[in-house]
């Protein structure tokens, strides 16, 4: 792997988030989602669906006891500050069953695994009480051969991985060890990370190459990058190895999925001789339609498959794999050419929560699912850590101040599943297409994986921010932080202050004199012309959109750069047909969108006019300070009441309007209201003035 | 009822179709449409799914003879010329039981009222002998009590009439009715009529007001309008009241359809308590969730919808129920200012083959069913039998040329069942969300409800055309026909030639002196100013859209109308929110597209100039004439391949293009390839030129 310059993701316990924007996110996060999970894990929100996840620890963890008598002692965990107890009032229809979701121990991962972040961020020693406890109720449902699943503990383990392809113990497997492996970095604490190993040491032992072994793999990825994490963390190569036979084994034929359901395979068989359906469209919802290095698009569930191309990263890295890098920049290519919003948002059509067909990309009926946002921000980072590029960083930060963003309200109490890029109340409400495209965000899901996933991942936005090599801080992400870093043993502290996203003013403070330090720092694609300042007598280099700094540091240096945030207007490919003819708004890495209480109803009939200036003013919404923009349009005059459906077409009634713009993160946190991202604009396709320079010639087809 | 002027629809013995137009369609079903149902219903097409429709009756036949063994002597009918016998390799793994959906019989119905009309026009022994044959078998099916439908017969009798709301015995009931009186019409033979009368009979007798009378209702209407026809023609008064009492007891509570499926009641009852469904939201799709005089919204399934209204309108009119007409026009207001396609197409959702809410008709999407458009001509031509008011028949025109045409390949050979406005194919091959969408037709249907319902209202398209008073003679429609009509005894005769739809020019040659015959000529919505010749002694009146003529005739007028057809271009209302700042082209009755194979690829990226001027020239499409439109605008220049998914906005580089329009019904028999009805236009919202003296005031937001 020629050209590469590999770099790791910085220890959280090295850095210290300052930053005005992101720190009140992270304070969301802890004071607001962490603990409201925590009631919801145990069946105590008043009003929600409950979870039942907690309550099948315990009731596993009760099998695993009377298995236990008469042989090892078994100590029962105490409980304190609401902990895992159960209700008092747990209900008496509730029998010693397994409640929810399939993948319902997961909801326990995600949250310990957010816990662990906000740790190293901020210290709770009552948080972290809890967190343990809850740990050992987990670790107490853990069998003696190392299985640790509730579904199958209490429902019999005959059955175990006897469904890989729509059941979950591997993905509840990967995020109980992404959970283990942070609190493990994060407290020092091995308790849950002893137990991940155990499970990974059984599925190592039933899984693999070797004569005698299942052949299987996950039917929901995650598994793949968790193993990864997991070698990282304690240097076990078996880890590494089983999460290359994952990878690997993916997609071969014959499909392993089809031994498991051989009468889907049948019917599917069927349906093919009749053409009704192609044999290699099975299984894409898996993104085990073929073997991995042999996949060029972006296809199935969205989330399964960042997930899946994230692991694949992790594993081109570490084994310095040239095919699956190859496959892995296919599919990244894939998805950012052909396959995402512009908000960072993937996943075009609710229909298996997938991905569409290239440049289908309706805004409308948008998926664009929180955690498929964040699943491409978990590929991004991993194959920045193989090449720092910031094409994929550019992908981050617009997918993290967006869509990500959007997935949760201001207020840290309710989110998005579901992020269009248009909304009509209406059409959400009456018509069944848009049923999934809800005007509101909701207080919390019976399939809860957004609010969790959206948790951990800003409680760890330093790791995106920032990878590292020998000597150089990869700067990706540009948020006040202190950071420690060693270099050739040396420590050196870079302090970085900025007012992101809403100013493009970046300070960095070094104290690094007599190290080699080198900085790499991201010049974002949204700003053409950057200015530098404290460089004159340092040695710098512009490559693939990182500005390298070395020099000679004195005791304390301080740069300085600009990176000029003017409102700018975007045009999509001509291919997406949804976007002809309109233009979104952006300022830095902000997408931007109308809202009806901003604009009056029918956002439809309004017009940017691209020849006028924008303007750009401080503003808030619901207390949080934005920058607002406004830019001068039209509007369209409305029908009048009872107007005809249709009429002889004429040019419209228009007045002129100032339509205004909020951030698209902050959208639905108002009102119930139409929403909307791309607008018409003024300018395109005119047979008059300027544009009559730009017409080419008149051609007959 | 004041102010209404009732008329019939005219004999079509006393018609004769002579159009190019017409006559070339009716000759499609006749040569192409009808035989090949024929085989489609008796299982003789070669890699068509079968339809064992003709089968069903076979076996309920032998299930009656077997019960009248010892009893009544049953004579087998005998069979000629590719009769209904069964296929000599008729499968030996079908047993003697019912096969295809419930509704299976009804495409007999359909066929033999098909048959029916188009002897009126094409006088056929051959085929005539086969439909006698045809009804023999369905007779013979018939059981003693009169009951006749072959789902229950054969499946048992304890069941009937025990789930209206899914099962079709009152659908089936009600095309039986609409074929026998066709049948009994054309051909004066009343073996089917006599037969319908007898289930009617059994009907009468099950259902009703009367203590100890069933108190349901159709869950698929057209039993309500068959009804009015089959007392139309026998004077019998019961069967109106049973129709009347089918459309009174229609969505009244408690609800008949919740006492038939108790659980599906306690199910929506629960839902209702959680907030999840509004009561009232029940049975929308059977037209079933008010009383029909408090309906005011087109809701549900489109097609029952209209079947429901065109009874409605049936009953208003024999009955001069001033609340029920007063429903109808709210009904037919809601299709026709909110919900109808510019092609008379209705039904924008798949889901529930429904009407969306107001003003949600998207292009791509689409659902406008053949048979939904087949129905609103019904109800057309039934509110025009109220009160003869272009309104009407303006939107009838519409949907004849447009949405139902475009239902038959030019061939006569495939079908679509639905009808968009836009399609991409690769959409409805790649996007689940369009699977309904066709790219091009297909040969025959599962559930064979458009091609045959098609058949029998092109082969009686003259009972649409023309309604008759006592005196008068309402022209609706242009065609060339000849037409006799007794005025107070004494034989008229009007002859019309016209070469609609492609010009405007229409003769009318009248003999009818003596009489006081009196013309009502329709002038359409299309055409602002017509001239006419020939009516320098006559007395006129434009009322309602109608040319009344009354004069002293001489032996032999003519007068001549001219309708000028320039193409024009229509915008939608504003409201509709996937067509703003779009256009269509029309042609007199015309809708036109562009299609791929004319415009190139990538149809979105058009832009049509109406600065311009249109040029119109003759053509054809596959052998057949049409007026073809071209129109100059612009495309945008494509992408550059693998070009960027999103970049800085600037005004598209475009290149001049001339549009080249075609007839919208006629799209999809070249090729599979994109097609678009509207088109973005140039001109409006500008800022430039004559536009700014448009623009009212700044307005602050």
């Amino acid at each position: 792997m020629d050209s590469k310059v590999f770099s790791r993701e910085l220890s959280l316990r090295s850095v210290r988030v300052t930053d005005a924007f992101w720190k009140s996110e992270m304070e969301l996060v802890r004071t607001e989602v962490i603990p409201y999970q925590w009631e919801a894990l145990n069946d105590r929100v008043e009003g929600a669906e409950p979870s039942y996840c907690m309550r099948n620890f315990r009731i596993a963890g009760k099998i695993n006891r009377e298995k236990c008598e008469g042989g090892e002692t078994y100590e029962a965990p105490q409980y304190t500050f609401r902990g895992c107890e159960a209700k008092p009032e747990d209900p008496e229809h509730l029998k010693d069953e397994f409640y929810g979701f399939v993948f319902q121990d997961s909801d326990f991962s995600k949250w310990i695994e957010a816990v662990a972040y906000s740790l190293t961020q901020h210290p709770d020693a009552e948080l972290e009480k809890v967190a343990d406890e809850a740990i050992e109720l987990v670790c107490a449902a853990q069998q003696e051969d190392g299985y640790l699943d509730t579904y199958y503990i209490i429902n019999g383990r005959d059955k175990t991985f006897s469904n890989l392809r729509d059941h979950h113990e591997l993905y509840c497997f990967g995020h109980l060890t992404e959970g283990a492996v942070a609190y493990y970095q994060a407290t020092g604490k091995d308790r849950l990370l002893r137990a991940a190993c155990r499970f990974a040491d059984f599925i190592a032992d039933y899984f693999g190459p070797e004569d005698g072994k299942c052949k299987g793999y996950p039917g929901h990825e995650i598994a793949e990058m968790a193993l990864v994490r997991l070698y990282e963390a304690t240097g076990e190569e078996r880890y590494l190895n089983l999460s290359s036979f994952f990878i690997d084994q993916r997609g071969t034929r014959p499909y392993y999925f089809d031994a498991e359901h051989p009468e889907s395979a049948r019917e599917c068989s069927e349906m093919t001789q009749k053409g009704d359906q192609k044999d290699e469209l099975r299984f894409q919802y898996h993104q085990a339609h073929l073997p991995v290095r042999e996949q060029e698009e972006a296809v199935g569930h969205a989330v399964r498959a960042v997930y899946l191309y994230s692991g694949m990263a992790d594993m081109a890295r570490l084994k310095q794999d040239e095919s699956l890098y190859a496959a892995c920049e296919k599919l990244w290519n894939s998805i950012v050419n052909e396959k995402m919003y512009v908000t960072g948002g993937i996943g075009a059509t609710h229909i298996g929560e997938a991905f569409s067909y290239p440049y289908d990309l309706p805004n409308d009926t948008a998926y664009s699912e929180t955690c498929a946002s964040i699943g491409l921000i978990f590929f991004a980072r991993r194959m920045l850590q193989i090449r720092p590029d910031a094409r994929y960083a550019n992908v981050m930060e617009r997918a993290f101040y967006n869509c990500v963003l959007a997935g949760m309200a201001l207020d840290g109490k309710s989110f998005f599943y579901v992020n269009p890029l248009e909304v009509v109340p209406e059409a959400s409400h009456k018509d069944e297409r848009k049923f999934h495209v809800k005007a509101v965000r909701q207080k919390w899901f019976g399939c809860a994986c957004c609010p969790p996933n959206l948790a951990r991942l800003v409680s760890s936005i330093a790791s995106y921010a920032y990878t590292e090599s020998a000597d150089t801080l990869f700067v990706h992400l540009y948020m006040g932080s202190e950071i420690t870093k060693l270099v050739n043993g040396q420590k050196t502290a870079i302090s970085i202050s900025s007012d992101f996203p809403w100013e493009g003013t970046v300070q960095i403070r070094v104290r690094a004199k007599g190290t080699g330090l080198r900085l790499a720092l991201r010049l974002p694609d949204w700003c053409e012309n950057y200015r530098a300042e404290g460089l004159e007598k340092a040695r710098t280099e512009e490559k693939d959109g990182y500005l390298y700094i070395q020099k000679d540091w004195d005791e304390e240096d301080t740069l300085q750069l600009f990176f000029p945030m003017q409102p700018r207007l975007i045009g999509a490919n001509s291919n997406v047909r949804e976007d002809v003819g309109k233009v979104a708004v952006m300022r830095g890495p902000i997408v931007y969108c109308l809202e009806e209480m901003d604009n009056g109803a029918n956002l439809h009939l309004l017009t940017l006019d691209a020849e006028e200036e924008p303007a750009v003013s401080g503003g808030e919404i619901c207390g949080v300070p934005a920058k607002l923009v406004s830019w001068r349009g039209f509007r369209q005059s409305p029908e009048e009441e009872g107007g005809a459906l249709y009429h002889i077409w004429h040019k419209e009634e228009i007045e002129l309007v100032e339509l205004k713009y909020i951030p698209y993160y902050m959208w639905a946190n108002r009102s119930e209201n139409e929403m909307q991202v791309w607008t018409r604009v003024a300018g395109t396709n005119e047979n008059e003035g300027e544009s009559h320079k730009k017409i080419k010639h008149l051609k007959k087809i």
